[in-house]
């Protein structure tokens, strides 16, 4: 069987760490090699780019259309670097956030779809996830479990409607794609963990086969 | 009159900044109030992402493709809020190298020609410059030149055969483009300077009428 790529997507508060727990967990018990990863960042010149767009420089904040490039310059780098050669060389790949994060947040939050959707194309071309797992729940809710976490980032933010649309988008683009599970992020962790677990004991059997 | 963008671009050693001088010069005797600026570069996050870029971070450097996006992340940062905004208020732009070195270094010597255009439409529209100042010659000369300067950066460390196609793309996107004046770079200084002042005069009494 080849390696296989499998994504963590959803809003601040929805559980990703939590659900990347699982996910290696159950990957473990398969006997699976693996590595974990995290975008934007993965690499030096990939988090510095995150660290540069997080935080700014001198009170500069980036533009919107900024920002798109320096996801997808973090995010390429990442790819050919890390991702691909790992898949290459047998070992699975878990990552925190890929591309679908671009398109929800920068293409539906930001409202630039088709700038988002041009660039994801000219530089990934095929390249996509076996199984993206999606946490979905209602914006307010996440981020009231992000708030209890501490300080708010860039994103963080981001005025309420930003997180609707960018669930909104999230939704559209994980609905009818057979790569894709929703997973309701608004149930008690143990459930949430369970429905996470029994996604990636189903994508394993048919992947296995 | 519409404030004017006019940019300087070349290989290395082609004399950019003297060609700068003269141009502002030129636009002073004029009495034509413009700013100066540089790609990649002009704001604080263009600069961080030029000098990530110049660098890397610890022994990783940025892929083709990365380079390609973190250009164009430090373009439209310097664009959205330098270049537009100056010359919304009247302000005339002089600018060492712009999107047409893009076009050379990235399409041009890494071979990316067809992503960088699709960059470079998707993300600047029909912006550009109302002319450009194009400084042609030999690689080789102008390497010797730069050499003479000290250390070679992250560009100017490439094969030979990288700057002839860069400088072959120059040529192909600047001879027929009737807001590009090529200027034989290879020639005295003070020609040289002669002949930018000349296209500098010549591009006013148009603009001007």
């Amino acid at each position: 069987m080849n390696a296989k790529f499998i994504t963590i997507e959803g809003l601040e508060g929805a559980g990703k760490s939590n659900a990347q727990k699982i996910v290696c967990e159950t990957l473990k018990a398969h006997g699976i090699d693996f590595i974990t990863t995290r975008e934007p960042g993965g690499t030096p010149i990939a988090e510095t780019l995150r660290t540069l767009w997080k935080e700014g420089v001198d009170g500069e904040t980036t533009t919107d259309k900024a920002e798109v490039l320096m996801m997808y310059a973090a995010r390429t780098q990442l790819v050919e670097t890390v991702i691909q050669p790992a898949l290459a060389s047998g070992k699975w790949v878990i990552s925190d956030r890929h591309d679908l994060s671009s398109q929800a947040y920068q293409g539906g939050g930001r409202g630039l779809t088709e700038l988002v959707e041009t660039i994801g194309k000219a530089i990934l071309g095929d390249f996509e996830p076996d199984l993206t797992i999606y946490l979905d729940l209602n914006p307010s809710i996440g981020l009231e479990r992000a708030k209890g976490r501490g300080a708010l980032d860039r994103i963080e933010q981001q005025h309420i409607d930003f997180f609707h649309r960018t669930r909104e988008r999230y939704l559209v683009l994980t609905q009818n794609n057979p790569k894709a599970v929703i997973i309701n992020a608004e149930q008690p962790i143990e459930k949430v963990s369970a429905d996470i677990q029994q996604a990636v004991e189903k994508f394993l059997k048919f992947a296995i086969l």
